[in-house]
C-alpha cells in the first residue's frame, strides 16, 4: 500500500511553522481585546441552504467552489466557505439583536474550505481571521473596523501595505447604476461574448470583469458607480473616508472594486501587499457593509460590516518583507540522566522544574551522555544539568549556563529556584 | 422561509464562553510548552483510507460514525473523527522520523467530528486537545505523557480526578490471552448472542463488552489479560507504574479497560470526574500506547504513545466543580460624546487609548449621554471619559474613575498616560 498523504490543497503547520500561527493568533486576540470584539466560535460546516441565501446564489463560491455532502440523516451539509453566513446565523439564532448594547461586535478565527485550482496563497483549506459589527450603520464603525485589519498587519510587522476603498452605495443606486450599465452596453452587446450577454439583463456589473471582452471600446467608456450614487449614499462615503482621515489611515478610491459576495452594500474595501516578489495574489484582506444580510436570516434590521483576512497570505506577507516571527522557542533547562541509576532522579527533577515554570527536556531513547548534549545544543537550552552516579551520593546537580559556560553544583532540592534566580538576571 | 439553525449535534461558542475556552487554551499552550511539545495542525479532512488503516475497519467509529463524501474530484475523504492518525500521517510524509532528536513530541487542539445521537458531553463537531510522543518506548515518556494530562486538569483547577490505567501487552501476549478467552467460551458459546458467536474467533474481546450475555457466569471467570502478559509487557507496565510513583501520580489499575481504537498496545490509561452531577460520560480523556501505527502508515518503526481529551468536558467539569474561568474580560475605558461636535474627538481618543494598550469602546448608534452611561456600567468599564463643547474648548475631558466614583480633568493629549498610570496603580 503506497503511504497517504495530506488531501490536495491542504498542508500541515509543523512545530516550527506553527510558533508563528501562535504569534499571529496572540497579536489578533491582544488587539480584538483592546478594540473590544469578543471570539465566536462556530461549527465548521452549516445546513447548504445558509451558504446559498448568505454568500449568494449566482456566486462562484456557491456554484463551484463548496464541499457539500449529504450526512447519515440526509442533511445537506456544506463545509463553510467563509465566515460572515455563520455568524451572522447565530447572530439571529441566539437573538443577539436583542442585546442592549449594539452593534455585537464579534470576531473568529478558522478554517475555511474552497475547491479551487491550488496555488500559493489560495488552499482548499486555509484560515481566516474575520470580524463583524452587526447592529449599527454609524460611518464610525466602518472605520473602527478598517483600522482594526490594518493594525492587525501594523502590529505583526508589515509595512508596505495599500488600502484600497469604494462605495457600493445603497439598493437605489446600484439599481441606477445597473439601468446604465445596460443602456450603455445594449445596443452593441452582439458584439460580447455569449457570457455577457447572459449577464446584461441578470447582473451587467459582472461585464466589467469579463476576461473574453477586455479589450472592447465600450469597456472603458462604460458609467461608474461613482457617478450614480444617491445624495445619503454619497454622504455615508464622505463620512467614513473622514473617520478615515482622522484616524490617520491612507487609502485609495477605486471605483472599479466590487466584492465577489453578494450581500455588500455602502462601504467595500481591500488592503493588498504592495512587497515585492509576492506573486500574483495580493489582496490579503476584504470586506464591506451588509445592511440586509441579517434579515435575509431571517432576523429584524441590523445593518453590519465586517472583514476576513487570510492568515496564510498574512504569513506570506511577513516572509515578503523579511519580518522574522514566532522564534522565541528556546528550551530553560535539559536534564542528562549519565546512567540508569541517575534516570529516575532525572524525571523528578524535571517534573520539579516544569512544576516552577520552567520548560524542562530530557532524553528518552537511553543515549550516551554525548549525545544526550548535542540534543541540548540542538534545543537550544539555556541551561545543562547533569546527574550521575557521584551527584546521586552528594544530592547535587551540575548546573551549566550555556551562554556563559558557567558550571555550578547545587543542590538537587534548590534547583529550580537557582534557574529561576538566573532567568530573571537575564531577562 | 425559516430561519436557519446550526446543524443537529453542532453549536455555538458565544463571547461569554469563548472567553473560557481561550482560558483553557491558554493553559494547554503554557504546559505544553513547559513539557516541551510542540503544536502541530494537520487539516480538518484527511482521505478516508486514512482513517480505515489508522483507526481500524471493524471500530465503531469507521464503521458507524464517520462524516465521509466524495470532493469534486472524485476523492473519498472524511472529516477527522480524532487526530492520531492524522498526526501520524504527517510525522510520515514529513519524514519527521529522520530528525535527530527523537521522540518528536507534538500536541494540537482542533475539531473532531463522530456522527452519533448528541448529548451532554458528547457531540458531533467537538474539540480535542491531545499529544503524541513518536520514536521512544521509553516507559518514562509514558508516564510524562499521562503527567502531562494530569496537569491540564489540576492547572485548570479540577480537584476530582481518578486515573485508570492498564497494559494491554505485546502482540504476542495478547495472542496467548485471545487462545485463552476462545477455550473459555468455546464449549458454550452457543449459549451466548449471534453477536458473540461471531466475534468469538475475530476478537473474542469485545464478548466481554457483550451488553446482551452481561450476566452469563461465564463472564465474571473469564481469564484476564493481566494474566497473560508475558515476562517483558509485566516488566514494560511495572516501570511505567514506578514512573507515575516518583511523578506522585496516583492511579487505579483496572485490567477490564480497553480503548475503543484498533492500535493501542501495552499502556492504555482513561481519566474519569468523579464530580457530582457529572452524568453518564464521566471519560475526560483517554490514550495509549500504539507501538506499530506509523509502520502501519507506512513509516519505519518508531513506537509512540498520546491521548486525546474532550474541551468541552473539561469545561463540563469544571462547572460541575464550581470552578470559575474566563471571568477578567473587562473594558479599560469608554469614552462618551455628549453631542455630533465632539464624535470626532471621541474616536481620535478611542485610537489613541488602543494604540497604548487601554482597551477602549464607545457608542455607535448615536445614543444620549444617559443611555452611553449605562452602556458603560453593563460593560464594566473601569473608567469613563466625558467630551461635550466644553471639553472640546477646554481641550480637556472629564474622567470618572468608577470604582471610587472619582472625578479628574484630564488634556487630551494625557489620557493615555493618566488612565495607565491609574492601571498599574491599581494592578
Amino acid at each position: 500500500m503506497g503511504n497517504i498523504q495530506a488531501p490536495r490543497g491542504t498542508y500541515d503547520v509543523l512545530p516550527q511553522e506553527s510558533a508563528k500561527w501562535q504569534e499571529v493568533e496572540r497579536t489578533i486576540n491582544e488587539l480584538c481585546n483592546l478594540y473590544q470584539y469578543k471570539e465566536i466560535r462556530t461549527p465548521v460546516f452549516e445546513h447548504t441552504e445558509l451558504f446559498q441565501r448568505g454568500v449568494g446564489d449566482t456566486t462562484d463560491i456557491v456554484q463551484k467552489e463548496m464541499y457539500t455532502f449529504q450526512d447519515r440523516g440526509d442533511r445537506s451539509l456544506t463545509l463553510r466557505p467563509e465566515g460572515t453566513a455563520s455568524v451572522v446565523r447565530s447572530y439571529v439564532e441566539h437573538k443577539l439583536f436583542g442585546q442592549p448594547d449594539q452593534p455585537v461586535k464579534l470576531y473568529y478565527t478558522g478554517p475555511m474550505f474552497r475547491y479551487e485550482r491550488p496555488q500559493a496563497g489560495r488552499m482548499r483549506q486555509f484560515v481566516q481571521f474575520g470580524v463583524e459589527a452587526i447592529g449599527s450603520k454609524d460611518p464610525a464603525i466602518d472605520a473602527e473596523v478598517i483600522a482594526l485589519a490594518m493594525d492587525v498587519y501594523k502590529s505583526s510587522g508589515l509595512k508596505s501595505l495599500r488600502l484600497v476603498l469604494n462605495s457600493l452605495g445603497d439598493t437605489e443606486s446600484r439599481l441606477a447604476h445597473k439601468q446604465a450599465l445596460i443602456e450603455h452596453f445594449a445596443p452593441s452587446i452582439e458584439e460580447f461574448c455569449g457570457d455577457c450577454q447572459n449577464r446584461l439583463e441578470k447582473n451587467p456589473l459582472r461585464i466589467l470583469d469579463c476576461k473574453v471582452d477586455r479589450e472592447h471600446p465600450l469597456m472603458a467608456t462604460a458609467p461608474s458607480l461613482a457617478d450614480y450614487l444617491n445624495e445619503e449614499s454619497a454622504a455615508y462615503f464622505t463620512q467614513v473616508k473622514d473617520y478615515l482621515d482622522e484616524l490617520g489611515i491612507s487609502y485609495v478610491v477605486d471605483p472599479n472594486l466590487v466584492r465577489g459576495l453578494d450581500y455588500y452594500n455602502h462601504t467595500a474595501f481591500e488592503i493588498m501587499s504592495e512587497a515585492e516578489g509576492f506573486g500574483a495574489i495580493t489582496t490579503l484582506a476584504g470586506g464591506g457593509r451588509y445592511n440586509g444580510l441579517v434579515e435575509d436570516l431571517g432576523g429584524p434590521e441590523s445593518p453590519g460590516i465586517g472583514f476576513a483576512m487570510s492568515i496564510e497570505r498574512l504569513l506570506l506577507a511577513l516572509e515578503m518583507e523579511k519580518v522574522e516571527i514566532g522564534q522565541d522557542q528556546s528550551l530553560d533547562a535539559y536534564v542528562i540522566a549519565m546512567d540508569a541509576a541517575s534516570k529516575k532522579k532525572a524525571v523528578s527533577i524535571v517534573r520539579d522544574l516544569r512544576a516552577n515554570g520552567i520548560s524542562a527536556d530530557m532524553d528518552f531513547t537511553d543515549r550516551k551522555m554525548k549525545a544526550q548534549m548535542k540534543s541540548a545544543d540542538r534545543k537550544k537550552a539555556r541551561f545543562v544539568i547533569v546527574i550521575g552516579e557521584s551527584e546521586l551520593e552528594s544530592g547535587k546537580a551540575a548546573v551549566k549556563e550555556m551562554a556563559t559556560r558557567d558550571q555550578q553544583e547545587v543542590p538537587f532540592g534548590e534547583l529550580a529556584e537557582s534557574i529561576q534566580k538566573k532567568k530573571s538576571l537575564e531577562e
